[in-house]
């Protein structure tokens, strides 16, 4: 079962990490995401990353990069249920993750993107969702 | 990472099934899951088995079971994006699913869980969604 599934909730793609990532499961994570964004026409992706417990540069640069992707065509993504020590370790490992929106619970992040889509003037790009 | 996050979203719980599962796992989900329905007041859940290329009779034991824990919290389940080969082999070994209501996509049992809790007379427990 190497394959991440991407799932579709309305006009958005929700994808939950929950296996360890390496080199292969990224690319192909990367490439099932672009062409799923492009088939399915979503609006936007959600990225669950509640059972990652740790992340070290390799996961924060895939995530700047999916973002970057997804964006390019067409798509917001919001990464969901950061832990606490994850936000820690991203801040003091100097990880630039400017581009990359998060919220809290998957809710806040359908309500963020949600909210993202009726404003077209492109928000500041690392706000939170309001609570 | 050896847990299956749940995603609350709204009334419903999500699970999906990524990893292989054995038994310490599936006594950790189901006690996830059922802490869960009671914590959030889950109306429904939502478990997508779209990665799972085989499926055995533990597989098929431990989805009625969640099945049958579920609903006695009061909370509805359905079973999503099963593959057609999953399906033949669960009527081929013989599997008593009738208990688990399935539909095609997240979208498509999202729709049938809300419909179910319009009508509270119980429908008939081994029924498609409509197309």
């Amino acid at each position: 079962m190497e394959k991440i599934p991407i799932l579709k909730m309305g006009h958005f793609l929700l994808i939950t990490i929950q296996v360890d990532m390496h080199d292969r499961l990224v690319m192909a994570l990367q490439e099932d995401l672009t062409t799923r964004v492009v088939a399915d026409q979503a609006k936007g992706v959600l990225i669950d990353i509640s059972c990652l417990e740790v992340v070290d540069s390799f996961i924060g640069r895939m995530l700047a990069n999916i973002a970057a992707m997804t964006r390019m065509l067409g798509a917001e993504i919001v990464v969901v249920g950061m832990r606490p020590a994850v936000a820690i370790t991203i801040v003091e490992l100097g990880l630039s993750l400017e581009t990359v929106r998060t919220a809290l619970s998957v809710d806040k992040g359908m309500a963020l993107l949600t909210s993202l889509l009726k404003t077209p003037v492109e928000a500041d790009s690392h706000e939170h969702p309001p609570e």
